[in-house]
């Protein structure tokens, strides 16, 4: 059994790694940490854990114990917050998988722009692999450091990756119309938030502003081998959770929806997790709620030469606590698929 | 036309009482106050009154100008805040319907309890009356302060006041298990009120122990002209507004629904907001959210002589703004029903 | 008064016309029809009408007494449902509203090929003015039979006229992403409409082959003197009413958001129910649900020329409802806002 | 590994089953039934299925190649269908856990007046057991056909036989005001079940003519060991999941709320999967979502002797088939929590 960590449990992120890992075949959680008045029982600050996972929460990071304690930790932290401890973890050779923003940018001028502060911990930049387990496998294998994707980054880049691979598209053309679920901003006690403005409404909001956007766009011309610039327009849906992405592309040659779902279907071939409809099908939030797929659908405008690609996920399993997971078990070695099918 | 200010908008309340003056064929608003570091057009404020509602929101609260702008104003305010105002307000004799707790109290120890604060305004508390239009129309019509009632109060006296008045019920059995949309509860940023905190749950809470249970005793006592507690069990409905009452009582002796019905009708002849449905129709939420009608069904198990009472209103209109301005008709001698249908 | 009947009062937007026009001070409903077993109270069909409209639905379509009673008559039907009744009316010289798709289409074909339906009333397309208020109202003036757009048609058209008059855009560029509440769907009885199935789901559906599509080509086209068409992604948001429609395109030369924002005022300088967001505001649903406003919001991407359009409404009301009495408003020489504000 | 078929998979508690089952350590589906027109991959009729679950859906019930395949077989079919199939089942020797109401009656008469149909299969009545897990584990043991309990009686009589069994209550008393998530009503295409009749709204029904109190009754009165008769009062929440019922009774003696959750907590001390709350605190449907914990908390009114008892459960698992999975176990001879945890 693989011991682990998790540091952060309040947020939703924290709570769905527990959930997960009570599950998981080849995982014990050996310790937990929140900024707590005094250690409590996990039962205590959540009832519905109570008989499912009998441990107490710590209040103190003692980098000592908890080398003792874990092989592995996962930082369900906010950003900024990450880059504080997962150096003391890195040093004594704790593997982190680290939820927050703080290392996916190899540029961290791009980040210390986007999130409006000074990196802290550059030196380990370089040690970090961008976690989106489908495109960066090998690379994750031998991780010690993985920045886990931001939850709309993931839909995102993997419904953009085989066009860019095959050059198929004009990388100038790229609209996310992005919609998720209210749990993808996290436990913030905002107006925005609460329920009666929430509900019943939905809206566009940073419009080509938000801080996902750098993130796509890098990983883009990484994959694209140039830069690519995005447009990107997240909306708040009424829910729980999930992600829907419907992407707008221009075609840079004639193709037909059948020829694109052979290329998605080739290169995601060995990632079990990525599943691609048959023409005329499209995925919805439901099919892949409350599981760690990633599910596509594609169409195209054979007159105007635009492909329009739905891509779903559930924002706090593939989207954040599930991908971390699935990074764990290819770190560990581990079936990919452990602790997830589900 | 009457001119009328509102001090406090930016509640849910405030917003509601705005909306139904707007539409008010006989009243014209002419002053607003709320918390504001400068003043600001109310379109400005909330985008959705630009063009209907041209006024500038003052960030003063100036007696005099309120006295030349103003016959009568609401106070949409926190409790606690409005007894600060009410007096100043009633020293010009400027007429006053208050929606906060306030003065809903004959007895002020029993708010001083309810609310954990000393009553700073003892004096006007014999001149308020308690602004339950159905109950108290004859009062109202002379009154210069009005302590709005609560939001589950209203269904509950209105659905208990006539088998109390009657005689009819054993007064230790009743038992109201009420359900209220999450805008009853303001809007304050509180954990329990985020999205997800409230979409997708049920929950009870302050059971036996809310504050509006005591102004339900203290009216129900009124009108029975004897002590009456109740069994008072609140849930919280993951929805933006409505009131749902079901409540239980044993009969002192044998009445068939039918007579319930009758009487019920007769006690509520002239009440052009209480509807009393046919037996075996009960009625739901939707048949009075966005209206001011409280909508009334009743059934008698036989066998065991309790009567089960639904009753609905809208919790912001019936149970507040909605009231609040039908208690304005009846202070300014107009149609009671002006501005509210619909 | 101007006496107004009603055919078809049990879908949400025969009920939405009830609401309005008991509150429309120019307006007495005289006639509703309903497949009824028997003609029924209004009110025991719908408690929530009960007090406040007290008129007998009637179960048979008498023209001479429809003439007797009415000036004009809205049809609140099923497309198909509507060509059979309407030339019976006309020919009475009964002024009607017809909401469904049944003269929306100057070309029949386009509706025969749409709706897969033969077009049994060929004659009075020719008569029928397209009900776009803003857009159309000299000859909504004059008109004896409204076609009532569709509710997607309606903020998709009045967000990319300003566009397309003025030259701005290039025109095989436009991508509406378009998400609507689910009363959109009227009353079916569908698998895909019921609670569970829509409840914390969010899907796209009938990619670039839903039935406004060619509505919105056609007047688009019509708007642009020559031949567009669009791309349009509709999606169902678990919400009851309101549609957000977020259109992207290619601008023609370079156009700061302030130009765009100026063009669309002038545009709808006269246009009472039309509101343009200052630069970097963007309207929500909440802005205008329950109201017959429609909000628009305006951003450009500079780099790459392309404009982002937020336009939202209440698909009951000015997709639908709303607007059919804002017709009748201008067809009856009122003032347009009577009865709609609010 | 144990065989298991499905016998109705398209309801809301055949989806369930197949997801709780995929996961279990130690079980295989190897048969799944429903009216097809012809043979289909699961992921062809669920795609949320595909990848993880590939077995093809039969169109027939061939009772030989069952009997081949299973074990045990699930029922997840409407009234009146099980227990057509049923006897088939139980003649080849193959055990039974039926969920629809069919055999939970040891009395026809009562099953008969309360579906309105004539029961076909009166000689196997005898043999089924009613599968209230924590009540009835001993003879759920030996059972070769499992009565499944409904998803309002299971919290309904788990919350009220400790009280029950030690006397402590007015048998005549029993108020249940029980609300239920919409997936309770399963799949059923009704106007009252389609999403906008749904949201935002919020009803009682069948008050104290629901076909679930005679069930809850039945099972009382056999705790009791003389005749038991409840009010009952279901509520709709407009959620897709959970049931929260508050319970009041009259005591018949003074007890302390920490009196009752001792007695309890002796009660269900065996019982994993029920939970009781400390004093002060009590459950909410978020607690045993998408688990099959049943929570319970507690609080008495000291001056009026009643006790207030809230008892929440996921309808689909712990009111449906988690608890047959659970049935499963125990009849199986394994773990009562295996393949539920989580």
């Amino acid at each position: 059994m693989i011991k682990v960590g998790i540091i952060g449990i309040t947020g939703y992120t924290g709570q769905e790694l527990m959930k997960i890992l009570i599950g998981h075949p080849d995982v014990k959680i050996t310790y937990l940490f929140s900024r707590l008045d005094k250690p409590k029982k996990i039962g205590e600050i959540f009832p519905k854990f109570n008989g499912v996972l009998d441990l107490e929460c710590s209040n103190t990071i003692d980098i000592v114990e908890i080398k003792r304690l874990c092989e592995i930790v996962f930082l369900a932290l906010p950003h900024t917050v990450s880059m504080q401890i997962a150096p003391r973890l890195i040093s004594q050779n704790i593997k982190v998988v680290d939820l927050s923003a703080d290392y996916r940018f190899k540029n961290s001028a791009i980040y210390e722009n986007c999130y409006k502060i000074a990196h802290s911990d550059k030196d380990n930049i370089k040690n970090a692999v961008y976690g989106l387990s489908e495109i960066n496998k090998k690379a994750i294998e031998d991780a010690r450091l993985i920045a886990n994707p931001g939850c709309y980054p993931t839909p995102s880049i993997l419904a953009c990756a085989p066009l860019l691979k095959n050059n198929f598209i004009d990388i100038d053309s790229i609209i996310i119309d992005a919609k998720s679920g209210v749990s993808g901003a996290g436990k913030k006690k905002l107006a925005d938030f609460m329920f009666c403005e929430v509900n019943e409404n939905f809206k566009a909001y940073k419009i080509n502003c938000h801080q996902h956007m750098p993130e796509i766009n890098d990983q883009l011309s990484e994959i694209a081998a140039k830069k690519v610039s995005v447009n990107f327009v997240p909306h708040l849906i009424p829910i729980n959770r999930g992600i829907l992405t419907t992407i707008y592309v221009k075609l840079g040659k004639c193709l037909l929806a059948q020829d694109l779902i052979k290329t998605y279907r080739d290169f995601y071939a060995d990632s079990f997790f990525i599943r691609i409809r048959e023409e005329g099908e499209f995925p919805e939030l439901k099919d892949v709620i409350n599981t760690n797929f990633c599910d596509i659908g594609i169409c195209v405008d054979l007159d105007k030469k635009i492909a329009i690609i739905i891509c779903v996920i559930d924002n706090l399993l593939k989207g954040a606590s599930g991908q971390a997971v699935q990074n764990l078990n290819i770190m560990c070695g581990l079936d990919e698929r452990a602790g997830l099918v589900w």
